[in-house]
């Protein structure tokens, strides 16, 4: 079977954090055509039950500092609440979804990153190119929805920590080998803002070179950078469009594009 | 591709509680050869999470009563903890493992048990002829080893703590269709014992008939009656073989077989 057309989206703790919204947009995500994929973040159940638990959650840069008893934490939360929550509630809606870590069947070896110059513990960075592909052929053939959390592992045995982002866009690239293949990140906002204050200000299309000039003009700044430049990056290897926009939005043609070409 | 045998083990908390224990069991069950299914308890992890979350573990007659919070828990270290522990460690010995709940893939529909005479709460039972055969088929031909724990759904988006020898016995029953299938129940014992205190009393095979004999004698009594019951139901549904043996001694012929047979 020829594979024309595959979906990656990821939602993350604003979306995760909020029922009815999560059950709003599993509806939305659950009429996309075609094979699907999504990837979850864990939102803050994880801190919720490191407090309830009285463990202290350590953050550097924004990124949780993974302990032995932080990976235990959030193996729970991501692999086991969240992705069943999940998995229960599409299936629900008649999407066949089958929750996934990346230690499952394979589908996503990573590497312990370097404890110098800061080490996060059991947390892991991820080759796109050793995505299990043969794994997500079968599953998205056989009309199966993977449900992917970022708890991932190192083959040797140990599970790790990694970056639900990085998952989104790894899996994506890896799909693009197997059909046409769009990323869809979906954001508290409508997109990329031209005006942070202004939810109408989308700006429809970024390529490398508008990236340039939004980043010197100043429109483009901060905690955007780095997520463009991630898209961009996923664009780059395969993936045929990424999309930033709204949870509601995933699916349709709302939101910042962001392509390779010119 | 047809399926010549397959191996269903299950194992319980006194297996899951012991690390190297657990460790020992994985490498023999890595090693058994064909189609194979691990289906795993919850041991005392769950106990001891509810524990640390000051939640009452309330129970009657051995079963855990599940309301809101406790399904969390043992979704958290069923689904999550526990089963991405196993597949992480089998990944490592080379076995193909994939972590499932019955959720995943609607591999395990369940209903809710009727709260009279007992209320236990988000609790379901298995009819086995609902479980998705065509996944399993999907998934062993693939060479995949289905790593699944005992939470299930009712398809209606709500998740049940189900019995995990119950869902031992579904998936063997629905694995006969595929091929000849083994069920083996991993046990503190060394098999079915005539004298409880000698480890090498073990009654090699228990059928309908001895069965009777051995109740009216006295020599099973008590918590081993319902246990072979169920084996032999099991047996008389299509399984071709039910053992209970060590841990050790899964995927020999050691232990106490169970047929439906004279």
């Amino acid at each position: 079977m020829e594979i024309k057309k595959i979906n990656v989206v990821k939602i993350g703790g604003n979306v995760i954090d909020d029922p009815e919204g999560l059950e709003r947009f599993l509806k939305i995500f659950s009429e996309i055509e075609g094979p699907k994929i999504l990837v979850h973040g864990g939102g803050k159940e994880a801190t919720r039950l490191s407090a309830a638990m009285s463990i202290e959650t350590k953050m550097i840069d924004g990124r949780r500092v993974t302990d032995r008893q932080t990976l235990d934490i959030v193996t729970m939360v991501y692999a086991g609440l969240i992705n069943k929550r999940i998995v229960s509630l599409l299936q629900r809606l008649g999407c066949n979804a089958l929750g996934m870590s990346g230690a499952d069947g394979n589908l996503i070896p990573a590497r312990r990153r370097s404890p110098s110059p800061i080490d996060y513990g059991h947390v892991g960075d991820i080759d796109p190119h050793k995505v299990n592909k043969d794994l997500l052929r079968v599953l998205l053939e056989g009309g199966i929805t993977p449900v992917v959390c970022a708890i991932c592992h190192d083959t040797e045995g140990n599970l790790l920590n990694c970056n639900a982002d990085s998952v989104a866009a790894a899996l994506a690239i890896a799909a693009s080998s197997l059909g046409r293949t769009v990323l869809t990140y979906c954001f508290e906002k409508a997109g990329v803002l031209a005006d942070i204050d202004d939810e109408t200000s989308v700006i429809p299309l970024v390529t490398p070179s508008n990236f340039t000039r939004l980043k010197e003009e100043g429109v483009i700044a901060k905690g955007m950078i780095p997520k463009i430049a991630n898209a961009l990056d996923s664009a780059g290897k395969g993936v045929a469009e990424v999309r930033i926009c709204k949870a509601e939005a995933a699916g349709s043609d709302a939101g910042t594009l962001i392509i390779a070409g010119e």
